[in-house]
């Protein structure tokens, strides 16, 4: 284990803020990245937090990731936005995105946006609880690099694929955001680092045998979650989001984790605007019913029921208090960034 | 095991349009829930076939489904249909909802329906499968009797919520129905009938231990399927249904298997114009990207990788030609019920 440095939230905004704008960012596009990758340090997801910062820099400096807010956007039908990111940020993109379906959404009920060409855009939670926050139910699916097996096979050729839900209560929102995939590779990554075992039925190896040995899974292909099941959905998202979106599909997806690439994956949001159901108290029935699950029975030996949401939102008010835990190594590769990059913009200014 | 017949599809479709219409059903409300209870018999999910017409037929006895086709739909917003199903017959009331977001989603891009109040779906693929033959992303949710506990719990507070999902492509459209639980019920109730022992972590027993025993399991919960994913994902269905058809939530949810209360449940239908996103020749991608799965390395002891939709395709498609094998008692029971009604029907005209 290497060691740990405990950030403050507003020390890890400002390094990522005066980077990202260092670097051409515009104030919009720096404080949406900088949303996404501290919300996600916040929250304990730390493989969509700052340790992406690198390949961010990178990606700009390559030309693969173009500051400036060039997005294109045309209502391709009344309800419908057809979304070009013009390689930009993607979390800027995608809040732009959902802004825009959810007052669309106010008026048609339902609306959704297509993107393409937008960077990776992280955490899909974000984009859900902006919405459910506007009082809609949101919906967030997005491709990415194919790392997951179909049923019965072998070949990493599907992504992993998340889905995100926020349903809006009279309190917190209901807020669901997972991957397809049994397992992601930061977390392989992290087993093969501490020298672990992988839990069962995460990962094949090259011949397709379910394998407990990172270093096995990285040569196989990931799991999906819960079988025929899990693969059925991973499969489902992969298709709908290129559908909408004419972005590519399995292996030609490529650009959210490397440094070579162009941003080749797709981003579907979706509105529902709850008013338009005309069930005002609907709300508080979520949060009774909610209540309810928390405080039901537990099985034997099990340590508690939660809903979805609730552990990442006491996380995240815990290190807004107390500050993110974070390795030494990845703070340390930040500030060198910072450093760099702020030194550049002031030397060219 | 019980004795087995093989009948035509078409005897089939006779002697359920024939009871329907006896008991009062308008032509194209028996033509809908006789497609829906064949199709499923054609496909090999015989939990959702022609053994539910006794339960059908009996909920029309008691006034708990009735005919007539009283729906009433109203536009809450320009995409957003709000449908009462008025007691009817659920897959009438689906179909024609399914029609109307469909056209609607041609000019708007994307539309949504709300229905509450009408008879159980039954299985949602032929719905998704009507909105993909219309050129759309068809997307369909559906809550159900609390069966489930949440992840941790042992209570079962849930529903199975289903999710279908079909995607046009240049051939048969890609096609998902799943339930959120890791069995149905009348899988477990098979299990008992034949003495047989559960699969491994799809149940959990009073005390919330995992069980194989179907007794045991009768008196716990389904386990939701691939674990605390499954659960969020199920538990995300039953929110986003309540929230836009204002219909009830976890015990509160009857009428779907029980011959004694209205039907309580909620559906929502999601329709995506392809055609919006003008991505034409896309259709022909993903038919390729599926038969590429089709035909990618099998995992070691794999019988093939299949791609979701394609095995019920092919049953069906066999069953067309050489029948429908149903349990003898199913069968004759059917045929009592038509017989019975179809006299009544007679004497009283």
């Amino acid at each position: 284990m290497s060691a740990t440095v405990v950030v403050d939230a507003q020390d890890e905004r400002r390094v990522l803020e005066d980077t990202l704008v260092a670097l051409g960012a515009g104030p919009a596009e720096a404080a949406d990245q900088t949303l996404l990758l501290l919300e996600a340090d916040l929250r304990g997801r730390h493989s969509h937090g700052i340790q992406r910062l690198p390949v961010i820099v990178e990606r700009i400096r390559r030309g693969l990731l173009v500051p400036g807010e060039r997005l294109s956007k045309s209502w391709a039908a009344e309800a419908f936005l057809a979304v070009d990111g013009a390689a930009g940020f993607g979390p800027h993109v995608a809040m732009r995105a959902s802004d825009l379906i959810a007052e669309r959404a106010a008026r048609t009920g339902i609306a959704i946006a297509a993107i393409r060409n937008a960077s990776h855009l992280g955490m899909l939670a974000c984009y859900v609880e902006a919405l459910a926050a506007r009082g809609c139910i949101g919906v967030a699916l997005t491709t990415s690099e194919a790392l997951v097996h179909p049923q019965g096979g072998r070949q990493a050729l599907i992504g992993t694929n998340p889905l995100a839900i926020a349903v809006p209560t009279d309190d917190e929102p209901f807020l669901l955001d997972m991957a397809t995939g049994a397992i992601s590779m930061g977390e392989i990554l992290a087993y093969l680092e501490r020298g672990a075992y992988l839990p069962r039925g995460r990962a094949v190896d090259r011949e397709g045998h379910p394998t407990t040995d990172p270093a096995a899974a990285m040569q196989g292909a990931i799991s999906p979650f819960g079988g025929g099941k899990g693969y059925s959905l991973g499969l489902g998202i992969e298709l709908l989001v290129a559908a909408l979106s004419g972005t590519a599909l399995g292996q030609d997806v490529t650009g959210t984790l490397d440094v070579q690439h162009p941003a080749s994956k797709g981003d579907v949001i979706i509105a529902v605007d709850v008013k338009s159901a005309r069930l005002r108290p609907f709300t508080v029935r979520i949060s009774d019913y909610l209540r309810l699950l928390r405080t039901s029975e537990r099985a034997a030996g099990s340590s508690g029921i939660a809903v979805p949401g609730d552990r990442s939102r006491m996380t995240r008010l815990e290190r807004l208090q107390s500050g993110i835990p974070l390795p030494e190594r990845v703070w340390s590769q930040v500030q060198r960034l910072h450093a760099e990059t702020t030194e550049a913009a002031r030397t060219c200014a």
